[in-house]
This record gives structure tokens, sequence and C-alpha cells, in this order.
């Protein structure tokens, strides 16, 4: 496996002209068999800011996959550190390919399955939950058990279990508080003379933090009865 | 009320030249206080063709709000018999309105609560669920009871806490199929030479029915791990 | 051609329990090398709603492709005459076979290109344009010329050279109205126990009429400035 | 109108916590009568993006209203020189309030007109273009006369019709490549026990960047014909 990406790691050298935010897609190295399976750049800009990062922070990515979202956020934060929790091998093995191809040096790779993997590491100031492998609740009770005051959980949902599953997670905890973010973008594409929209799969972000003593969650006017979309 | 009613009545008549489908909005009467509280000529249209109707059916329509969509079936189906069901006076009474304005005689209006006043009607080809008062779930139950074999429940979701409880219904209940559509749409409107866009509430429909034997639910190729958005 | 369709219609012989509103697209046959392009049955639903369909009328549907829209129109309208101009030999006869396989009578195919094949056909009371071939203002150019008093002409536009032609045919025409409804949809699809979202392609329909002496557009207050969005 | 100004900066003072990337739009003095005239925060963050920021760059900002995208600009990248161009007098001395609020010393805010204000300027590495103020093409004109080699132009577009003179522009510059990204996003808000959504207006971002010799447009197979959504 390594010998196919180092392949690919020579015929697409990175480009010279990275930005400081929204590093390309294809700019990383991903799953040879399933070269989608990456957060897109627009998604990631998002969870970057719901994320709220401030220097000197530590930072777990659940699920890290390619990396890419471990390795923005060890770019825009150079002094903060990042644990990437990957349960594949090949994920584990893409995200410390990628972290060299970055030249990042504040992301840590961890191989292992989260709840589970993330008793050995330091308490976090901010948690981006893309993976969570059907143990989403028994994710964010550990992820809530071990946050750090003031700090942030942002998790990426593409699938209505895992929306159903977070929505009851939140309701089940009044301590905690949470907003939520639906992303629908679609990118332009040239067919011939014209220009078509393809529409990136519909992810939800889900933004969590402990209640604060005196916060008051907003709130629209309330409605009441049917027939109101 | 009545009198106030009648009043916005005579001072917008009925267009003469109605649509066969897709009713504008502001042709049915609404709540004085909260004009916006109906479900939108484009969801509207959506509901109908998810409902998937059928000439003599009987159909009930829950948390009926203003009536528009039992009436906007009544028309398209005057063959069928639509019961609508509302548990405020006032929308009632509105329902009871509209059907006089656009003259359907196929539109039964109810007051009551469901699940409870649901026993008394006859049993259903077709269900829509456009409010649920928080009873969803009883909701989704009564009428998975009743429905009649080869029947469908379409649903109109619109919070985080319904959807989330529909997605667990339907994963407890092995015998009952569903697929989920979700509509973002915009209006356009003009300001002064330009033309900008109104998105209207983003809504989910989910449509149920039972697993015929022999059902094979149509399936993407699974995908496992994170990062994938 | 016609032996390999007949095979396809063969083995997917039309379901019995057809709706009057919303047939499911593979009820259609459709493009051999291409069976995904055809107009959804989700925005099918929207155009039928935004012609604002009445009894008795000429219709034109314009880039009929596999003649889903001319037939969902033909079901539900069966006191109209809907006239089907497609340029293709292939899809011309998608139309005739689709019209055959659905038992509709009133759709009238015609194989041609518009504008110069709209020449011979009756006034219309509602135009459908959905493929326009790169002549879109000359299209549009004939079809404010025949169309009856009292008419609408829907767009369904999927490029943004097409909206750029169509917002600027509009600007130049005083004696024309329009708004838009940008459809952005997405259907469920079950993957393991998962349901993810699978988004349609986004189109906008642009729906256009004289202005009636007497019509005061709607107007949103005016903005100026820039940082707006 | 400054007094009032420094009323609400008193009320309002700056939380402590500003995050690096995605500053709350309610950090931001805004125009008192139209509080909601403001780039979005998850509008913002895709602007930026697009931008692909590089160090030692000079941005211009044309149409900057409040600042916001400037400001936040700033922030992210201290060593570059953001030039802030604004028509009208109150967004000009919200700019200059914002960037005392927010400590950032490399905006430069120039109250004037686009494109007529844009000669005095340093020449661009990168433009955002926030409002054109029906100057869509002169500005275009002028943009693409004074960026940089290897630069960008970014253009948030609300309207259908500066949709069509961007999409128009765009057409007649053999030179130049665009693409583009819709974004349609939705806010969560609390209603009594439930989770709502509330779309922000959809925008379009049109991303330009000069034709590079060799370069190849990514091109999707071409498609042909009509009814094809």
């Amino acid at each position: 496996m390594n010998v196919v990406i180092l392949e690919r790691l020579e015929s697409a050298p990175l480009p010279a002209d990275l930005p400081r935010l929204g590093v390309p897609d294809q700019a990383f190295l991903s799953f040879r068999d399933r070269p989608g399976l990456m957060t897109k750049r627009e998604v990631r800009v998002q969870i970057l800011a719901e994320l709220a990062l401030q220097p000197h922070q530590v930072i777990w990515d659940i699920g890290a996959g390619t990396g890419s979202v471990s390795i923005e956020i060890a770019r825009l934060m150079p002094e903060s550190a990042v644990w990437a929790i990957e349960k594949t091998a090949m994920g584990y093995d893409l995200i410390q390919q990628n972290s060299h191809r970055f030249s990042v040096r504040n992301v840590n790779a961890r191989q292992g399955e989260a709840p589970a993997a993330l008793s050995e590491l330091p308490a976090p100031h901010r948690i981006f939950i893309g993976g969570s492998g059907q143990q989403l609740t028994a994710i964010l009770n550990a992820c809530a058990a071990r946050l750090q005051p003031g700090g942030r959980i942002v998790a990426a949902i593409a699938t209505l279990e895992n929306l159903a599953e977070m929505t009851q997670w939140l309701q089940g905890q009044p301590a905690w508080q949470g907003h939520y973010q639906q992303i629908a973008l679609s990118r332009s594409a040239a067919v011939g003379p014209f220009t078509r929209w393809m529409p990136l799969n519909p992810v939800t972000l889900a933004c969590l933090s402990p209640v604060a003593s005196g916060d008051h969650p907003k709130q629209l006017p309330q409605e009441s009865g049917g027939d109101h979309h």
C-alpha cells in the first residue's frame, strides 16, 4: 500500500501556493478505492469556523479519515496540538503521509476506535467528530466528560440516524446546549459551453457546548398547531 | 372571529382561474395572527406527489391547520374523501370556511386531537401528518394500525426533534419502510430593479409504507469510516 | 433501437397503481445511454404547479426529451392538448412509446427544432421550455408572440448561461413579468443501516406572463450598498 | 451618528475569546437601520477560502459595507494589506469603527465608488466584490486590468441580474476562467422545546482567475437535448 501511495505522492506534488485556509481537496492523498471519501473543502472551512479555534489548544479529530480536517486545523493553528484518531490502518497511514506532505508537525495520529482510544489523550479544548462508527452516543458521553471548561464539540452528521442520535443526546443533557448548521453547497462544472451545478452531499454540523450559568439560549416565538411549513 | 374572517373573504375574492394543481397560498383564508403559518404551495405539491393519490380513497390530514393540503387533495381527487383533523377551534373554523370558499364537498373537518380523534374515522388509504403536537410516535402507531393494505403515510417534518422521533420510529418497525425528501426552495422577490431569493423554511417529507413480502429496499454501496462528507 | 426499447418495455411493465400526480421516474422509458437524463419527478410536479394548468388548454412542451412532462400534464389534464416538440429522433420515438405505454391520447409528438418547429402548432395557453438547444432567446421571442392572452411560460433552467439569457430577456421586455423558483431537493438512500441524502441537480424555474394593465409586481423594500448576504 | 455607534460599542463589548476564523456576526458594529445587512459568518468563511489567501498580499474589498469581510481577512492575514472601499458615509465610518474595535491595523478604509475609487489603490493580488452598485461590468473590467499575475477575484452575488452580468462578462473573456459556488445554509433556532431551521439568503460566489497557458478547465461529459434536470 505504501508503495502505491508514494507513487501518487510523486505523481501529484503539493502545489507551491497553498492558501492559509481552504486547501484544495485534491492536494490531500486520499483512499485509493474511494477518492471521494473526504470532508470537502467547503464543509471543512465551516467546521473550522464552528470550532471557534484559539491559539494553544488541544484539539481532537475523531474519525479523522484522510486527516484533511486535522491538517487544515494544524496549518491554521500552528500553536495548537491536534490529535487525529482513526480506526482503519489505511486512514492512519494516510494521516501520517498527509502530515508529512504538508509539513505539519502538530498532528498526532493515533490508530484506534473511539471512545476507547480517547482515554489516553490529553483533555481537549475542542473536539471534531467526523466519524463515529455507530458509537455516537458513547463518543459524545466520553467527549462531554473530558472537554475542558469553555470547550466546544462540533460533529459533522451525514445520516438521519446519527442526526437522531445527536438530537436525542442533546435533549437528555440539560447542562449542554447546541446549535446546528445545515450545509447545502453546489460546485459549478463546465459542460461544453455551459456551466452546470454539482451539489455536494448535504451535511449537518452540530455544535455543542456546556451551558454557562446565566446563559439564555436564543429563542424564536413559539408556534403551535400544524400546517406550518 | 367569524366576522373578521368573513370580512377578509369579501376583501379578497377567490380568483376565477384557479389551477387544477398548485393553488396560490393567498387564495386560502389563514390564521389572522400568523398568516405565514401555512404549508407553502411548493411544499404542498410535493406532499400530493409523495402521497401517490389514486381515485376513491379515504385520506386523513392530521394537524390540518388552514386546510390547505386537504383542499388541494380534495380538488385533485374529487372521488376521494378527505378527513381533516385539527385541534384548534380557529383552525377547525378555517378549514370549514376554506372548504366553502373553494366549493369542495369532500373535506370532512373534525376538531380534535390526534391520536384520540382518529379512532372514529374510516380506515384510510393515505395519511398526511402536517402537525403532531408532540405526539408523533403515538400518532404513527395509531396510523400504522389503521392504514389499509397498500397504504402510505407522508409526514412533513420541520423540527430536528420530530425528525429524530420519526427516524427512531422507523428503526423500530421492521415491517415498515420509508424514504425521505429534503425540500429547500426559494422564491424570487423584486427589490428595485433586482431579483433576490427568499428561501422557504426547509422541510423534510417522510414517506412510510408497509414492507411488502419480496421488497428489497434500494441500497447504495455501504461506506465505512469517517471523513466522508 | 426500437427493438431494444421494446425489450425494456417488456422487462418493466407499467405499475398498475400509477398515481394521478407524481409518476415515478422509472415508469418512463428513457434514453438508453443516459437513463438519468429526465426531468425528475419532484421537479416535474413543481413545473406542473407553476404552469397553473386549467382544463381545455393548448400546451407546448419544448425540448420534450422522454416526454415525461408532457405525459404527466396529459394525465392530469385529459381535456387539454399537449404538443411535445423534440429535436432528436430517439427522443421523438421515446415520447411516442411513452404515450402509448401510459395510454394517453392527448400528447402530440413533433420532431423538429424550436423555434422553427413552433410555427405550425396551434397558439398555446401554456408553454413549458425544458430544453432550448442554445436558442433560448429566439424561443422566448417566438413563444411570446404566439402565447394566448392570460397565458404563461415556464422554463426549467439548469445552466448559468441560460439563466443569464433568461434574466436579460426579461429585463428587455417591459410588457412581461416573471418570477423564479430555485429548487434544491435531496432524496434519501439507504446505506447499510443508515440513511443518507442524494441531492438532485439544482434547477431554477422561470415563470413568465404578460403584464396585465394595473399589475403591480410584488416588491420588497429596496436595499442599497454592499455586504448584504 | 458616531454617538449612537459608540453607545452600541459600550453596550456590547467585544468578546474576549474571539476565534481566529469565523467571528460571530454580532461582534461587528452594523448599520443601525438594517442590522441584518452584513455578509453572514458562514458566507464570510467561504469567501475567505475561495480567495485562497497567502501572506504578504494586497487585497481589495469592494463594497465593503460594515467591513466584516475586510476585518476577518485582516485578522487571518496580519502580513497582508486590505483596502476596504465603500461608497456610503455610514459604511465608511463603520469600517473604521470596526477596525478600531478589533484592533486590526492592516485595513485601509476608502470612501468612494468603484470603479473610479480603485485607480488610486496599489495593484491587488486578491479582490473581493461584495457590492457593485449596478456597476458590476465596469468593476470587473477595472479589476481585471489591475489584478497582479496569479491573482484571483471572488464576487458574492445575491441577485439574478448580477449573476447574469457576471456570466456574460466571463463568456466574453476568453483569457479568464471561473468557477462558482452556490451557498444554501440554514441556522437552527430554538422554538420552545423544538429546533427549527432559519435559512440564510442564498448567495452565489463567482471565482475568477486568468487562464494560465496550458490550463485545461475541468469538463464534465457534454449532454445535449432537453428534459435533463
